[in-house]
């Protein structure tokens, strides 16, 4: 039997460039430890880039949009209709992630992994789908064993094609109306958590709706509660958006870029993605903390720690974005800032 | 008797500017709310900058330079003459806020206003020396009235500055061996907390430091119990640069331009500003949150809130300036996404 391509190796980071970046950092002029994060930062893409200048400026953006059959359980505010508008709104720039991706500079990909309503060819969207949005879980397993490749396929394209790109980081982010809740059921079944501990507001559900939303959950996770490996799980309770950021991750880290994590969902297929493949962990980035509650749990299973904390809850790789300049102001200092010796200054 | 220039009018914030810039947060295509501190920053933005598109692109940063004659006391971990060194860094491109200015496409300006070595003339380097650093606070006031007044007036003429380059926001930074000291003392005295409650490492003192250095400002604390003014207790405590600070905050508030804080020194100056000057409090905008263990208190003391919380506690404006990217990312999206509307997407 051939294995897998998502089992094939990833490489080690480089530890010689990190240590020789901690020993920059050492040196620069400021007291040690000043710049907190923004130090460890640097350090760590130093690691994984293998330089001991590391750079964010070259960076690939990719949008993956899907659609949830459990959206037929009243789980989300919006109707499933958005999921195709936004993918045009993406398209023609008026997104979120469309004004970020612009502002820093990236190539902005949208892949359309299966929304509800093909909307054909449209400019600016590729074209990967793998169905018309998933099946609901409450009645059966969300996708197909040959579904959930082609998601995890689609994946791997766009990480390749950051990699041909040159890009410094793989951004991944999501849109599916629903995809909290397929999420928060793959999450629950990955941590063995309870849905009442994990779920959230999504997009806007009052109290009501939460509790309505976790019900359905715990269906899922009842129907499903057979499955046994990580990829069996995102087959039974994921998306096409979350299989493909799950394998676009797997595929960057073969290819030995790092991937930064945006919010709860882009963190679960990380997590799914850790979870099958271990060796993919050291190379997803934490960027911030999001407002779904379960978040902060699956950052915890990640043993991930967030740069910044905004209060944002948006997905479409929108934290990443905005933290990426964060990150860009890390290593510009790691990069520019003189040392003691070169500035004359005196240590302390 | 004339009256004081701070005493001069404060322009009040464009509520209509503010709720126009609310209103159309509340059309973009996002769930309302989905981004979090960036859409509150954006319409604060818009209040003050009289404009319902604010932006961040012009700023203006300013380093104020001093020396505290507290250092007799042994309550730094690095030498006085690392000011004066530190100050020819900051001109030569070389210190943390040098490389981020330069990363903004900021101005940065460094004003010596009185370290405790005379550099004599320096490039890029404004003299405005209130004196050859202040004197112990332990043993009488840091500072004579006149010293204050003139470097009060070294931070109005820095504000003044940065309105006649056009700038949106001000960016205050500060360099002295020792002013986590002096602003501790200063900060004590505003807000009626003993040293134990707010003394903490600055560049990097240990335990007994620490203890030492708190001792240190009880005693001066007590010498000057008697102050009753918040200009009184900054020129009995204080630091020409802390002061200069305050003074640059009174005089962009006056001017219709907000200021962004950065870390704990420059929010007791700001503190200080605020206590005499109430009407300044709306113009001064609180960006991340240090290290140093102070900062919580008087950030809780301006009613502030940060956006960022990196571990930083460098000073310099450093904070502030990493902060200028997530601000301008928030104004980016502000004004750059499409409303439901524009886009043609379904609202919830």
């Amino acid at each position: 039997m051939n294995s897998s391509w998502w089992q094939q190796p990833i490489p080690s980071v480089d530890t010689a460039a990190q240590n020789a970046a901690a020993e920059r950092q050492a040196q620069l002029t400021k007291p040690p430890g000043s710049l907190g994060q923004l130090e460890a930062i640097a350090v760590r893409l130093a690691g994984l880039q293998g330089t001991e200048r590391p750079a964010l400026d070259r960076l690939h953006v990719t949008v993956f949009a899907g659609d949830h059959g459990v959206t037929a359980e009243g789980v989300s505010a919006f109707p499933q209709v958005v999921t195709l508008e936004m993918v045009k709104n993406f398209a023609r720039g008026g997104a979120a992630i469309s004004v970020l991706a612009l502002e820093l500079g990236a190539e902005l990909e949208v892949v359309d992994v299966g929304t509800a309503v093909d909307g054909g060819e449209l400019a600016g969207v590729i074209r990967a789908r793998a169905g018309a949005g998933t099946a609901n879980f409450c009645e059966g397993p969300a996708m197909t064993e040959s579904q959930r490749d082609a998601a995890l396929e689609a994946g791997r394209a766009a990480a390749e094609r950051a990699v041909a790109a040159g890009a410094q980081a793989f951004v991944g982010g999501e849109m599916g109306i629903g995809n909290t809740t397929a999420a928060t059921a793959l999450a629950c079944a990955l941590m063995r958590e309870s849905p009442r501990g994990v779920v959230g507001p999504g997009t806007g559900l009052d109290a009501a709706g939460i509790a309505r939303k976790a019900e359905v959950i715990a269906r899922g996770l009842e129907r499903h509660e057979a499955v046994n490996t990580p990829f069996e799980a995102l087959g039974a309770l994921g998306g096409f958006e979350i299989a493909a950021l799950a394998g676009a991750y797997i595929a960057a880290a073969q290819a030995g870029i790092p991937s930064l994590m945006d919010g709860f969902i882009s963190s679960t297929a990380a997590l799914v993605a850790a979870r099958e493949v271990p060796a993919v962990l050291p190379w997803l980035i934490c960027t911030h903390r999001s407002a779904e509650p379960g978040h902060a749990k699956v950052l915890a299973a990640l043993e991930a720690e967030p740069l910044i904390d905004l209060g944002m809850r948006l997905g479409e790789g929108s934290g990443a974005a905005v933290a990426v300049s964060v990150m860009r102001s890390a290593c510009a200092l790691h990069n520019g800032m003189a040392t003691f010796a070169e500035a004359g200054v005196s240590g302390s």
